[in-house]
């Protein structure tokens, strides 16, 4: 009689469930060659709330973007068990689940976890998870960035010279600024990455990943007492009241699941529960991009771009750089573009022409199809124009929410497919910024990897394999952070020993998927010298003029609510 | 028995047609009073000739603009008896007709006016009437203006500094540069204006308008051979041998109908038919602006400006300032914007979301209406937005046609309404440079009256006004140029004595139909502010982006065409 080792006895499965901005998804992963047996999508009721708050419809202010933790509930007890059923896989065979989420994406929750928004507190809009997309709190941002180089704070080399309105500290010292009686409710202020951990395993949490991105977590501490307090005296104990907690690394056990859990999930109670982490960063070993320079570009609503480095370098205009903030062992390097899906998105929804519209309907192609295959023959640069893709600020390099998009060289002849390339190509020439910088940093890039949505689009990859003058290769799985996350649920589960090892066994990259053509990436060569001077002129000049039209904007519209 | 003076026995009436960039329009006009009693209108079927020649199917180059003769022609045959029959009026009663024209639209005809396009040399484009908006000769127009300048020439300084690749001498140029064989056929190079009167006529007359405008006409001659031949040596005697002959003052009779155009209008044999005029200049009487300091705007798909003044002033960036340019007597000082109109169709058809065609649809309303009444009510300033209003060039006051639009302040939440309503207020921040250039210089403005087809546009109008902090009185007329025709037939029939007489008895103005408001018009003045600030950097500055854009463009294009 043969002893078979219980790893051959029968398959493991884990699941990796990814937040996204509108939905969150669930995918089923076989721990043994990370083969996707099945997956389900739970789109969130409440979506991206912009206009007006669920409980009292109170009206919200420009830029805020929230959202509802219920519909992060939700996604725990439909989409996981719908793709445990559409995977065929016994729940029994389930040994571990992680999370992904978007980042930074926080709330204020009570010392027990409730979110404040599920107390008497939901009224105030403040009380509200704060989206990562959330850009009201540029001020004090602003303040923040001016503060840490007065003092010379170490830290803020760390994040490109510039926190982001979007992270941790200017969304809370904006809660304390503009709702102090929130701000006094906030037992502790916790990204969602490490909330909905504590909805799975029962405890509290906090992953290296966001605590280091988006937390200022550097060299073992939270910036001090004196800092904070110098932004506001009731600021000083932020850190330490609503922040500290020891950190997990990333594919470590947080706990296990709960009863509770078990019941929402369907998973069996008492598996393990993976430490948070990002939806960008979640993804790297999905595409096996860990090893150095293999910069993993995760193109969606926005983009995110991660890579690995050797060594501690401070890359200006980067969101962040974090030890162990990718995976243990080496610097993470984190940049973004706020918007990239979400601009080309944008145009359509400007509107196409009725005849367009008609075309598509009878030839079946959706509206990107139709313009795609309208522009995609046209020569570089046949169509004028040159556009600055900050329609939703500039993470990387400006760090810039104030700034908005820029199209230049519009004629009556413009039609709407060359817009739409050229904000295809926008999003490209902002790319190669942030590629450039992290190379002149000293950061070597060595293959430029995409994952996400956008990864279908050929005319983009191809716009950017040209661009940047590199091959482009393709993540192979159409869900890179959900089997990112599932690998960290391996990892979690004990399965694989490390995240590198199960990387190799679970992630798939198609290298060069797209070459560059010379010619082409001459002619953008010239394009791109003229996005560099509108960068500057817009960006890093002295005139900052979007900043003035973004402040009447605001202005004009805060009257009208005032009427 | 009583003695009844003729003009008193009968009513008499006059025609005026005005010939547009679309289409052209007759309207029968009673003598005593201006009352308009039928009007009619012809599309011409080949519209502006943009893409392909209609010989040959040859695709022409960027930036071209052609009509054809024929559909001139058609007008006389089809809306002239139309209007007159509309209007119920005995053809016996019309004592005199007018035309006037789009400009400068030009044409190579051979001495007995026969246009080139219309013999065998009619495959070849350059052969064709050039259209007021073909755009392709700013190489020629820049070597004109380079080359006054060096030389001094005193009359540079009547065009506010710069010839237009619009006129005469940038369109010869180019046709002698680029198609030798037409430009050795040309035996006369004549405007549309002048042209369609010796098709009514049949003889050749040049009117002090367009020969002062468009021709270089200053201090009684056309720039002398010494200049022209440093153009080019063949262009030498350009001047002397395809332009010069006797200039008609506006209002003259240029002749009497000849029986083959008796025959295509219905109208009587040997009636007047007064000199050519354009379509800006001649619509001033229509609305009563012979005055000086009344300044007319002509605003359609492009905007004229045209104002009297006493003095002979020098305004940089003018179209140009001609002696008896719009009435005997006065300087007559002539701006304008070379899109309008044609900017906010351009907006419409980079189309509006199809739940916008919907609603369209379901409230009758077009989408002009429907955009105004989703953005009418916005506080000013609220969209962000600032664009540039050169998706056509600029003729005033950059006269720079290698100019293209430029929209900043774009987000994700940018709606297709809050980008119409700022190319509108761009089209207003365009004027009033204008009007500010103006007065700078020397020409007071006392009133600003606005004629032609976006008088109808409330929103507009409204906006001119405050940005403008001026009162907008609007012409009565709901067709300016041809009342103004009408005018001028009147006038060449003997039946007023000169144009300011004829323009009391037979225009009518409404003045201050709107009225500025204060808090707008601060809050417009802070737009303004920024709208310099990017025509400056884009139209003024050093660095030419614009320029080089559409010279890429153009390089990109014609790589294809040659594939």
């Amino acid at each position: 009689m043969t002893v078979t080792p219980p790893s051959q006895d029968a398959e493991s499965y884990v699941v990796g469930v990814d937040f996204g901005t509108l939905s969150g998804r669930a995918v089923v992963v076989r721990v043994r060659d990370g083969e996707e047996v099945g997956s389900a999508v739970h789109t969130y009721p409440h979506g991206v709330i912009e206009r007006e708050l669920p409980t009292t419809g109170e009206v919200l202010p420009p830029d805020w973007a929230l959202q509802h933790p219920e519909d992060w509930r939700e996604v725990l007890r439909t989409a996981v068990p719908a793709a445990v059923a559409a995977s065929g896989v016994d729940p029994a065979s389930v040994i571990g689940i992680a999370t992904d989420f978007t980042a930074c994406t926080v709330l204020p929750v009570r010392a027990d976890g409730t979110p404040l928004a599920e107390t008497a507190l939901g009224e105030r809009p403040h009380a509200w998870p704060k989206l990562w997309k959330h850009h009201a709190a540029q001020d004090q941002a602003d303040r923040i960035n001016h503060l840490a180089h007065l003092r010379a704070e170490k830290w803020i080399s760390r994040y490109g010279g510039r926190i982001s309105a979007e992270w941790q500290y200017a969304k809370a010292l904006q809660v304390l600024e503009e709702d102090p009686a929130v701000y006094a409710h906030t037992e502790r202020w916790i990204e969602a990455a490490d909330w909905i951990v504590w909805q799975l395993a029962g405890v509290e949490t906090r992953n290296t990943c966001t605590a280091g991105y988006k937390g200022i977590h550097q060299d073992g501490r939270y910036p001090g007492e004196d800092y904070l307090a110098a932004l506001h005296p009731d600021f000083a104990d932020f850190a330490r009241t609503r922040l500290e907690h020891p950190l997990s690394p990333l594919g470590s056990r947080a706990g296990s699941l709960t009863p509770e859990a078990a019941a929402w999930t369907g998973l069996p109670e008492g598996i393990a529960v993976a430490t948070g982490n990002v939806d960008a960063h979640v993804a790297a070993p999905a595409a096996r991009a860990v090893e150095n320079g293999r910069l993993l570009a995760i193109m969606g609503t926005s983009t995110c771009h991660v890579v690995n480095g050797a060594t501690l370098a401070d890359v200006p205009g980067i969101c962040g750089v974090v030890d162990g903030g990718i995976v243990e062992g080496a610097y993470g390097y984190e940049a973004g573009q706020s918007a990239v899906g979400d601009i080309f998105a944008w145009w359509l929804r400007q509107g196409v022409p009725a005849d367009y519209l008609a075309e598509a309907e009878a030839t079946g192609e959706d509206l990107h199809q139709l313009l795609t295959r309208k522009i995609a023959d046209q020569p570089v640069g046949g169509h004028g124009l040159i556009a600055l893709d900050w329609m939703n600020g500039n993470r990387s390099t400006l760090v810039d929410h104030h700034l908005s998009g820029v199209i230049v060289g519009l004629t009556l002849a413009t039609r709407p497919e060359e817009i739409y390339r050229a904000l295809l190509e926008a999003t490209a020439y902002g790319t190669r910024t942030i590629v450039d910088a992290l190379e002149q940093g000293g950061v070597p890039v060595t293959e430029f990897i995409v994952t996400g949505g956008l990864k279908k689009n050929a005319l983009l990859m191809q716009i950017y394999a040209d661009v940047l003058r590199r091959p482009v290769s393709l993540a192979e799985s159409a869900q890179g952070p959900a089997l990112g996350s599932a690998i960290h649920a391996a990892v979690a589960a004990g399965a694989h020993p490390d995240v590198r090892t199960a990387a190799t066994a679970m992630g798939r990259v198609q290298h060069g998927a797209y070459q560059p053509d010379t010619a082409r990436a001459d002619a953008y060569d010239e394009l791109y010298a003229e996005y560099r001077l509108l960068h500057e002129h817009f960006g890093t000049g002295p005139d900052k003029q979007l900043h003035r039209l973004r402040r009447l904007r605001n202005a004009a519209l805060s009257q009208k609510s005032e009427v």
